[in-house]
């Protein structure tokens, strides 16, 4: 795949570690580390770097909680529930089985495996430990050699508006409340710095990929750290869309396009909430022709497998390569 | 039992709330732990209260343990596991075995189901709550009756002086280090307050019960506190030797009695250990030639299953009559 990567640049070759044919995607939780995951087995591990959403993290049974960064930390590792994808592979859950015989709150299914990650994380980062570094670390001790990075190392929690519950943390709404709540709007709080890795990473990028993830939820937050947004348009931008024929392949965003962008789920709807900063879009085979006055891929975009996944990857690196 | 109990005061029949026939029992973890049951058995709820050793108590993977109040509280429940001991029955350690992938402390054994204990616990310690009130109410949510007082709300850790490893917390010396560095010494450290419940709850009893707990290190960490020693001398006390036939039922006290005490473990090591204290001593068959000048039960003191806890109770409480 590195001829892929830099067809034209004999000096690109496998194990040069010069920056210029390095990807960056930008993901969130289920459906971007899929992406990620076929884009890990393709690339040399050096080659890839995702910047992860940490607008959802949440204290929960006073443990720090980063759900997009464990799906795609489990996912790199191979440890990740295939059917749910998130949480570990033949995981159990008997410590939330215990909460609730105490009352406490059940809502969030944190495994007892799992368990493990959100203590070694909250414990480093009581003593001051630095979200990346402490990511780094479980990465590595679960052998993924990709870099991940949490897009910030403060909090920046997403909270929506809604009609009937008031404001609710991101995953009150999306776990607790099983997404009834209709939207009014979203907030992005917290930290506006991100992690210090996250614009060099960009800089240095051969070129973007957007995860097919949710862009409200899961892709904007990212975009307004401070400088994120200029980097990422800097660059050559590919997305893959999360919509297909309509709908979303997973979670609330077709509602949620509707209810705050105010119009009908689409791959069309995607590309215009990016806007300019896209350079091309792929999306599903027979949704391209809604996408008015943008490089697009119309492909297979579902990924069921690893096959899906590599196959995907492969074709999004090669679409972004023949924008540059 | 209640016959037992208050065998010549009619006014105190079943439902009586009255303080007259109220049992206290000082327990560390296992051993005493099974007699509190048989107890538990035999007596009204409202009529026993449980001080229990937190001297082993220590801080792990981010959250409070405190090993002998959660042994007493998850036997009383029916929860323990029968074998082990400590712990919950039909046990899981999947986040141990995450942990190890972290290379995180792996060496004391904290189960699945046990965490939520220790996450409900440590969250609770977090926003200000005391340990008495929180063990009150993993008691209640358990289902359990009895009253389980910590023997204090602040930290007493109980450290230990070694030969080839110097001072090590009891939980490492005993647990991690499997009681092979020879001791020197035991330092009761911490808080010199007994839990508020405590000193009303001796001075309320119609007698003591001593478990058959380690001395050293599951008793003593409760007498060393400011006013227990006094309130225990003033009521009539019954202890039940851990020592039969010149070894420990369970656990390292039979090296602690040479190592510390300077002489060979029998029940009248132990009945010298308590001295004054002590109105009478329960001992097994056969032990009690070694008990010059206290009154002494010999009986089947091996709690082998729940009929042994009750019988061993019934006798303890007949015996501590006898003495009043």
């Amino acid at each position: 795949m590195s001829d892929v990567v830099a067809p034209d640049k004999g000096r690109h070759g496998r194990g040069d570690k010069g920056v210029a044919n390095r990807i960056v995607v930008l993901s969130g939780g289920v459906g971007g580390a899929r992406l990620v995951d076929g884009l890990a087995a393709i690339l040399p591990d050096w080659a890839l770097t995702a910047i992860i959403n940490t607008g959802d993290d949440f204290i929960h049974w006073g443990l720090t909680i980063c759900p997009d960064l464990d799906t795609v930390m489990y996912t790199l590792a191979g440890l990740a529930d295939p059917d749910r994808g998130w949480g570990l592979r033949g995981e159990t859950f008997r410590a939330l089985a215990m909460m609730q015989r105490y009352r406490g709150p059940s809502w969030f299914g944190l495994g007892d495996g799992d368990l493990a990650t959100h203590l070694v994380r909250s414990q480093a980062l009581a003593r001051g430990e630095s979200l990346s570094d402490i990511t780094a670390r479980l990465c590595r001790d679960l052998g993924v050699q990709q870099r991940i990075l949490p897009m910030a190392d403060q909090p920046h929690p997403t909270a929506v508006d809604t009609a009937q519950r008031g404001t609710l943390l991101f995953q009150e709404w999306f776990v607790r409340e099983r997404c009834r709540p209709v939207l009014r709007g979203i907030h992005l709080g917290g930290t506006s710095e991100p992690a210090p890795g996250v614009l060099p990473a960009i800089d240095e990028a051969r070129f973007v990929i957007v995860a097919p993830s949710n862009p409200y939820v899961s892709i904007d937050p990212i975009m307004s750290l401070d400088g994120v947004r200029d980097a990422v348009a800097a660059k050559k931008v590919v997305a893959v869309s999360p919509i297909v024929a309509g709908k979303a392949v997973k979670g609330p965003l077709a509602d949620m396009i509707r209810q705050i962008g105010g119009q009908e789920p689409s791959a069309g709807a995607i590309a215009g909430h990016y806007g300019a900063l896209l350079d091309g879009i792929v999306v599903e085979r027979g949704d391209e022709g809604i996408i008015p006055g943008l490089p697009t891929l119309a492909t297979d975009t579902i990924m069921k497998n690893r096959e899906d996944r590599m196959g995907l990857a492969g074709r999004v690196l090669a679409f972004g390569e023949s924008l540059l």
